[in-house]
């Protein structure tokens, strides 16, 4: 098996890393870290047990890298657009390729773009940060979901999996739009709503106001999901994501990082794609509607 | 003609001392420039001519005022809990209460309060502040409309809208439900949504996501006051104040003002009450229900 890393950032780094760290065969794309990773490595400060990998395939031009069994894509989604430029050199007949990647629709665009590619869902479960160049802190968590969207090998699919537990990530298969659509029901409200009211999670869930609203957003990121043929979930999940927050450290999601830190927001997949697509299924979600209203202007008019 | 005008501040003053310049007897409650104004008078500094109030009948308590046959309130309604106190001395058995307040639901309350009082809407289209104790600066507009919500003297009425004529002031009477829903077409979006995202009018609609976000928030107060049975207000009405609010100069609606200064913002009124109603009458306003929440947790969290 011959992996290939594209973004190898805070997730796709680390997982990476894991991997090349258990004995596989790595390949990074790294823009801006090339150099850096080239002379010194890659350093992963976990709380599993930091380590080091000294020698890295590493690689500053997607041209330069062999084609690989399984590419994974640890870029941010707005960044897709680079996407045929960087993998077309990556693939050959039978790759699979695992978008861990946050939001919904992710797969559709991808497959789009390269209509026979195998393509799989990541849904990362993990606070990581990448602090300097070709050096990741992993904080908590680590484990990652593998949702099948489009891989006909099903070997090729269990040995991800097997390669993923055999390098110390718990990786388990679930079913691809039950997956999204489980994380979008706490990732519509929270990214967005720590951005528009510039705030963290336990505050949000501490004003009884903003905590009814919170409730209502997943409640319709659940009629979304029903009305496009997700019947797993139920009202019942939205309760279990309030209480497994309220047990949560306050916590700034990746969207509040991205705006504090005057990066892009993945507005259009977290947003835009989710409520076009539950408005092709009769179902509209006028809250998170104007959420994405007020983090297009927010997006525009920084703090 | 009797008036008492509670609550003397950039619109109960501005009123109150045009109708004492042209010669009606006025008799002022105020709380904080009661000893300033005693002594100095009332200045007005206004767009259509200043004037001077040299000795002005002012008061520090209610209980020392005489019984009046006109009562302006000028308040905030975040103070709408003090009225009992502050109006009971000066009512007589046919006194009209002109409430220039901002929202919906205010009449129906303070006539809960006082049952068999007179009561009108004043509807205030004028730019005005008060910049210094005793002293009012109006910038432009300055007319008022009176909606009769429960004025059982039409004599009366008539007479309130012949004095403020008189005294130069654009007074005209209007159906009261519909004049005051007209007004939230405007208020609601816009009050809420400059606070929300800290901003003016015009960014809100200069952008293209918050633009139609303000024209659908337009929409649910039409069809909150249609399902209230005001028929009047039509889907074009929405676009007469987008095209409106594109021709004023960029803009601070009051609850922006009040929450830039750090001072309570109207919430109850502008959101919680047409909300109620609404709901009452089977209709759901998601949107503005959201900037509601939004507005209660940036009251308790200020920037």
């Amino acid at each position: 098996m011959r992996y290939a890393v594209v973004g190898a950032g805070a997730i796709g780094g680390y997982y990476g890393a894991k991997l090349a760290y258990s004995g596989q065969e790595v390949h990074f794309l790294s823009h801006s870290d090339y150099q850096y990773v080239k002379e010194r490595g890659f350093q992963v400060d976990s709380c599993d047990g930091s380590f080091h990998l000294p020698r890295v395939n590493v690689y500053q031009h997607a041209e330069d890298m062999p084609q690989c069994d399984v590419v994974i894509v640890g870029l941010k989604t707005i960044n897709n657009h680079l996407l045929p430029q960087l993998l077309t050199p990556l693939l050959h007949q039978h790759t699979a390729v695992v978008l861990i990647q946050n939001g919904i629709g992710v797969e559709a665009d991808v497959q789009q773009m390269f209509p026979g590619v195998q393509l799989i869902a990541g849904l990362a479960f993990i606070c990581s940060a990448k602090t300097e160049p070709g050096r990741v802190n992993h904080q908590c968590y680590g484990s990652i979901n593998l949702g099948n969207y489009s891989c006909r090998d099903e070997a090729l699919f269990a040995q991800i999996l097997a390669d993923f537990n055999a390098a110390g990530v718990t990786a388990a298969s679930v079913p691809y739009a039950e997956a999204r659509w489980k994380k979008a029901v706490w990732n519509m409200p929270f990214n967005g709503m720590t951005v528009a009211l510039d705030t963290q999670t336990d505050l949000l869930l501490k004003n009884p106001a903003t905590r009814a609203l919170i409730r209502e957003q997943m409640m319709e990121v659940i009629g979304a999901a029903q009305a496009l043929g997700v019947s797993a979930l139920t009202e019942e999940f939205a309760d279990k994501m309030i209480a497994m927050t309220d047990a949560m450290t306050p916590y700034s999601p990746s969207m509040k990082l991205d705006y504090d830190f005057h990066r892009p927001m993945e507005i259009h997949y977290l947003y835009t794609r989710p409520i076009e697509l539950a408005a092709e299924a009769g179902f509209a979600m006028p809250r998170l509607k104007m959420l994405e209203a007020e983090l297009r202007f927010k997006s525009e008019h920084k703090k």
